[in-house]
This record gives C-alpha cells, sequence and structure tokens, in this order.
C-alpha cells in the first residue's frame, strides 16, 4: 500500500502502570484509517525525558505523520514540550500567542493565570499551534509531528482539527467473515487465498467463546470489487 | 526505582487499524506493577518481518525482560516465531517436543494435526517452552523475551506461567487522591511536594466530567510510610 504513515507516541506512566486503560489509541486508529493514513505504530513511554526525545526522534524520521498524546498540562510532570523542542534542538519558552489564549480565557472564567497554567503556553519557537476547543491550552506542531493532550475529549478535539490539515489516502475499506472452527482447520485454504489476493491484506482474528475456537477473517483494500470477489470466495471456502 | 525493567511488544494490525482494542497491555501491566517489575515501554507494531525484527532488538537490549503478544497462531499472517528466530540469528524448524504436545492434544480431540497446525509447533532451537493450559500451542521463550499468544485467555495463562519465574523488585504500592479542582490551580504546591518526596513518583491524572475538571493525584513508591506521610500532606494541602 502507498497510503501516508503515521506513528502514534502515548506519554503516561499511567498506562504502564495499569491504572488507566488508554483510550486514545483506540480513537486515532480509527481515524486514520478511515482518512486512508496508516497507522504503522504505537509506542508508550513513561514521563521520562530521555525516553520521550529518543521515541520522537525515531518516530519523526520513520513515518510520514506522528501523532503524540499526554503531558502537556500544568503539572511537574507535564515535559512533553520541553522533550519535543529538545529533540528538534529548538529553543522553547513561553509564547507570546499562547499566553495571549490562555490569559483571554482566565480572564473569562475568573481563573488566575498562574506560573504552572503559564506552563501551559511553553512553545517551541517553530510550532504553530493546534485549536483546542475543550480547555483553550493548545496542542502544537512540529514539523510532522502533532503534539496533542492525553484527557480523551480534548485529544478527539485535536484530532479532528489536524486530520483534514493531512494529505491522505484512498481510505481503506474492510470485509469481515467470522468463522467458527479453530484457525487450524481453517489456514491451508485461508494461505491459498491471501497469496492470490495478494493486492489485499487479510488477516486472521482468532477468539475464544464458550470454550469454543474462532477467528474473525479481515480483509482490507481500497478496491470495493476485489474485496467482494474475496469475501465470496471465503464465504464458499467456509460454508458450514 | 532499582526494580527489574520490562516491555511490551504488541504485533497485530487488527489494534492499528482500530478494529480491535488491545486487552492484553492493560492486564500484564497490572500483573507487573504487583509484582515489582517496572514496565517501561510498550510498542504495538503490524503483522510485518523488518519491523517485528527490529522492536525484539532494540527491546530485548534495553530492557531486562520482554513480552510479546500475538502472531504465534496457524495462519499465514502469523510470523511472530520467524522473526524472533532471525532477531537472535537463531534456526527455527517444527521441533519435536513442540511437535509432540500438538500431536496428543489433536489425538484427543479427534482433529487432524495438519500443515496449518504444525506451524504452531515451528520454535527457535534456543528457546524453552511456555506451557499453554488454555488450547495447548505453546508459547516459548528465548533469552530474555517471553512469546505468547494474542488470544487475551491464553495470554493471561501464560503469563501466569511465566511471572513466577521472574525475579522481581519491591512490589509498588500506590494512594490516590482525587482532587476536583483544575490542574493549573494545584500544580504549583503539587510541584514542592513532588519535589519534596522525590523518592517517590507523583503524578497527576487530569480528567474533564460533566464540563469541569479534576485529576486523580497517584503516588507510587515502595515505603508505604511515606506514602502515607505523602498523602496526609496532599490532603491537607487541598481540604476543601
Amino acid at each position: 500500500m502507498s497510503n501516508p504513515t503515521a506513528a502514534m507516541l502515548v506519554i503516561g506512566d499511567e498506562i504502564l502502570s495499569g491504572r488507566t486503560r488508554d483510550a486514545n489509541m483506540h480513537h486515532l486508529a480509527g481515524q486514520l484509517t478511515e482518512a486512508g493514513i496508516d497507522l504503522r505504530e504505537v509506542r508508550v513511554v513513561s514521563d521520562d525525558a530521555p525516553a520521550i526525545i529518543s521515541a520522537v526522534k525515531a518516530l519523526s524520521a520513520a513515518y510520514d505523520t506522528v501523532f503524540t498524546s499526554g503531558g502537556i498540562g500544568p503539572t511537574h510532570d507535564d515535559i512533553t514540550a520541553d522533550c519535543i523542542a529538545a529533540a528538534f534542538d529548538d529553543h522553547i519558552d513561553v509564547r507570546d500567542d499562547a499566553r495571549a489564549l490562555l490569559a483571554a480565557h482566565y480572564a473569562k472564567t475568573g481563573s488566575e493565570l498562574n506560573e504552572a497554567r503559564l506552563r501551559m503556553a511553553r512553545i517551541p519557537d517553530s510550532a504553530t499551534l493546534i485549536d483546542n476547543p475543550v480547555s483553550v491550552a493548545p496542542g502544537f506542531t512540529v514539523q510532522n509531528v502533532h503534539v496533542m493532550a492525553g484527557v480523551p475529549s480534548v485529544f478527539q478535539a485535536m484530532v479532528a482539527t489536524v486530520l483534514p490539515t493531512l494529505t491522505g489516502g484512498a481510505p481503506l475499506m474492510s470485509r469481515t467473515l467470522r468463522i467458527d472452527r479453530g484457525e487450524g482447520d481453517i489456514a491451508g485454504p485461508l494461505g491459498a487465498l491471501a497469496a492470490e489476493f495478494s493486492d489485499l491484506s487479510i488477516g486472521s482474528y482468532p477468539f475464544q467463546k464458550d470454550g469454543k475456537f474462532g477467528a474473525n477473517i479481515v480483509m482490507r483494500g481500497t478496491d470495493e470489487a476485489r474485496l467482494e470477489t474475496a469475501l465470496s470466495q471465503l464465504e464458499t471456502l467456509f460454508a458450514e
């Protein structure tokens, strides 16, 4: 497939400790698939500067677009913005445009624009801001890296802002057939079908339910007619 | 913290396409935290040999222990075992001990040990097998990498087998306080507290609920008395 490629970097101790279940990966994966952008890799790292910097560099070099989530709030453990600046050898400080957004917002809500909140205006010099319609503090883009909040409602709003600015490929369509037989029974003919339809991506995702094994066969591609042909051959192969 | 470190590699297109939500990461994260093993990084890659091989090499070199999930079934897209062998320059073929396990199982269930199912007996020469009490086809360990199935019930059974063989550190305990104020209001005093209790890991995990912002403050450490002291200072700081 020649669709553009993307990676995601999730920043946060809370996922690695098992305290919370990440929701942003699943959301972004679905959005990118619809947009015809091929999510190739996700990494989850802790709130640790060397780990964040090295992951940002590696992913930015390897993929067309990178999305990060988490670590851009006002607390001491929010170190993402400084890490992004370090990864790109960029200068970072409180920036006037971001400060103005926060000042206007807090003037309206009657909260103080204190030192902690001002941390959220720390933006690398070369970055463009990403609008945050939920809680104002902006995300930002440096080169091919889009830096977004970890709170799901804010993350989703930022994804909605960024996605239309990216050039997608042909949207990937899929067809799924559930087969209530163990993978071992179907793997031979399925492999032959996958070889015949090498322009499609055909995956077998096994499950176990009530003590019985089965598999969902998912076929993906950009050509609907090919998908339909493959699906009908698959149905014929594994007719009950 | 001087606890042993771990990483996880999730192998599977289905998560990157947004089709399924990964469940194994969350399970493993919780189990490792209880065992006093510090999960530092998770990567999710697609069913792509170069991507799997390079991730296995990088994680195996960087962390004490690596767990993989997915891609060890009988279908054409199950390429994990061959990738592990390639990553460690090991030879791989159907191995007699694994074949014997499968043969006994399928003789009992009356299924045929066909070519596809025999793929599940492809095990690198240097590997030791991981027992699979759910569906027999074994996982395996090569050096510091534990290779396990992606089906959650099987993954969990294999984790239960492997974990007791690992040397853990002091179990990480945690205390959580929910504060119904925006992070910007609490970040200053919280940062000072985190600096005072630098032997603890103190994280702030913001949430938004019914249009209001709040944060869960999670403190982690191996010394229960220190955690209680920090918690009571935190409660005093942010008493309503």
